[in-house]
């Protein structure tokens, strides 16, 4: 009845997402300076983290908002990428930005506002490194695979599927994670998929039993927001975990993870 | 950050919805046959149910569709329940039913069609049995609160809310099952509650999953559609377990359980 | 192409709905008080409401709201009634109520929470009243036909149907008004369909034009509420319209329904 | 109630939109041929379209759908364009294309899919030709106008609107039209504002009672999908009008028109 569907893992260094382990990728909504960022990473590896997280190039709904440090916070990322030996994922947003960004970062992130952005999907389906694709605001899961199918034609199979939340007409959470739809994917594709509680809730008390939950219905692991003072982050502190909330997350995961055979990740 | 608010547990028997342990209601849709029901209600009695569902009043969109064995079904539950000494939940649909109800079943089950009879809630909480309210179809999760007050305001404290997922736009799966609101209603109300990842999913491949998360989300139990053929169920099939999924549910809930330190209830 | 299914309209008194003429039903939306009900009668069949609504006994989200007048307001209703000779529609809740309302309202509303109560739509089918059977929030519209078929297979054939707006994601508005529905009704089944932009936006400056947007669509006929002084109404008071304000709409309806060929039905 | 916030219209040639006169841009989903666009062009022409609408480049779901002609029909279009002097809106689908498009094309449009690329937005913004920018599949009104400032602020002023339906439960349509949105948008913002009934509804039956609707609701104009033989369109045929079906509704569009005193702009 439940029988999965053979996942094709994708491989970053050491860390394979789809593969046996679950994999928790941590870090800031934006990288915001390097003390900031090399202090956050080096927490969230500590308490079991093995990608980094942090967004350089932020789309904003407001033009107005703050909109990431651009270059700059490539460069940042880059170093404390190479200090921490943490691989990054970063969001891009613009095909003009893969350049820049290819010799970087370990995984390009595509944001829910870009799932339906074919000319840049099918960029990324000739670079050579992992796409992890965040599902659309109201994104059917058949067009997000086929979304994905934009990269794979172009001849990388290396995608990872994020689910992030739906729109939904109940306004406690930001969105309605769609817990259902990551079974879903694991029965029926070869896609590794993760699961984003803090997007998927808008809710930090909400984060870490959405995140027991994404374990449990099959995910291959986490995208977590994590920083040091969520109060005072630039953007989405309401959903993000400071260090002692995230190390308790993964605490009260790690038990989970060893009963459904699919202990943590960790370098 | 995640304290959860002191549930006000409800008692049926030996059963405590809402109590240290988990809860586990199963049997079919429909009462089809006395046969029919005590078959299932062994089977997943011994299985590890502590509750039997089963319908004899249904609520069908279509006026065409099989309706329920009304009152004679009724009689069937009440002689299938004193045998097995299973407790038992049924589905009201009118308060006129109130009084042939009350002597027989255990739990009131208010489906999500009737979450809004306010006519129908202000009778039942003058009534002395507990009250299982499920989620209307895209009913708020303030609204869902304000009808169980309905209840609650009559003198009945002993509501039990069900989540059985919302209505959205993909359909893959019949409904969206939003396991944030019971992550969010545990952290905020008094109210025990339980998932119907029946319902939820509408998708037979996905109720174990679901079950898994709804457990690790803090769920106080699971409500699941089980027939000895669900190919042959006069409603509902194609979201049914039949017995040994529904077994193997069971065994692949308790070590969840165990390390979530919420042991299942059995009789 | 747009040929439409030949209608099955309904009669009360001299007023029909679903005929050639277009029907205005109006009023506030609970009967406050005998004065109130008579002077808002008086100045909507003035302006050009044949039907006047009111209701009586009110379904609220919350216990504690304001539940309408009850038994009270129905023998203030059937006074002005009378008096005015403008036949009513109000809002029954309980099947209970039959016998009591029977006798004097000429149109049974049952509204969006109870569009699913199957036990209050059969019983509706076995009186002689007109039925106005309002979608319910996130009804399909197969559904609410079916629904509806609950009251024509139990004898009563004179169904209207009243689309008030679905549940969605964006809050400007309460709900979103679904004028295709109308259309799509009118194209395909044989009931006379009205729209009730004051529910279908919850805002006052967007029920004059929706009315004129449903006229277009092919609306039979509109329910809009209508209080001497909004800003004091007991309940919906943010989307209610003044007499002045429903007067305008009246009069910028008018020559749109000339040119449609359905000119407005007047006592 | 009802005043109109003052509409800053957008020029193109001897078109005004969101002037005193009501603008319909009709055409092709998709440029398939020179005989075909030149053809469907002096049709929509003659029956009263002053602008004509052909997509080259397609964003299709499925990467194995047809994607349209490119800078082959782009060619295509400019001839047509220049023989029938009707001005022409194209959709864009990456900042890279600006280039080829500009000199030919005198609207952009940006579909649905890209309505959250900001990255293409910005690029528009330094552009110096009208953006038509078309609702997001789930987006918020005010997330919409967000996106619009995204062009305004790179110093291009001239942005309309065009809503296209959002995405609901109910499948009887392919979308949910959104007309209160239209009537918001021209209450509270400057942008003129045009309707899309054949994606807003994806049913050819529904286009002309839809696009009636849409004028009564305050529209500026209307975008509509026409095809010399639907059944034989590349795409979305089910929601294309034939010349026969467009001619007619624009005659049964005229005389609403003139009583909305909103007479119809032709060439």
């Amino acid at each position: 009845m439940m029988s999965q569907k053979k996942c094709r893992s994708v491989r970053v260094g050491s860390v394979e997402i789809g593969g046996p382990k679950f994999v928790i990728i941590a870090g800031p909504c934006s990288v915001e300076s390097e003390a900031h960022l090399q202090e956050t990473a080096a927490q969230v590896k500590k308490s079991g983290a093995s990608i980094l997280r942090g967004g350089v190039f932020k789309l904003r709904t407001n033009p107005q908002s703050f909109q990431g440090l651009g270059n700059d916070g490539l460069a940042v990322a880059k170093r404390v990428r190479d200090q921490l030996n943490l691989p990054i994922v970063c969001e891009i947003t613009d095909p003009r930005q893969i350049g820049d960004m290819e010799s970087i970062v370990d995984i390009f992130q595509v944001g829910s506002r870009n799932m339906y952005n074919y000319s840049l999907l099918k960029e990324l389906g000739k670079t050579k490194k992992p796409v992890m694709l965040k599902r659309g605001f109201s994104a059917l899961v058949e067009e997000w695979v086929l979304a994905a199918n934009y990269i794979t034609e172009g001849g990388n199979a290396q995608v990872i599927l994020c689910e992030r939340g739906i729109r939904s007409f109940d306004k406690i959470t930001r969105n309605t994670l769609d817990l259902a739809s990551v079974s879903y994917l694991k029965q029926n594709y070869e896609f590794p998929v993760i699961v984003d509680p803090s997007h998927g809730t808008g809710v930090q008390s909400l984060v870490t039993p959405m995140s027991l939950a994404a374990a449990a219905a099959g995910a291959d692991g986490l995208l977590v927001e994590v920083h040091p003072n969520p109060d005072k982050a630039l953007s989405d502190g309401f959903q993000t975990l400071d260090f002692k909330q995230f190390d308790s997350l993964v605490n009260q995961l790690n038990p989970l993870l060893t009963v459904l055979d699919r202990p943590l990740l960790t370098l």
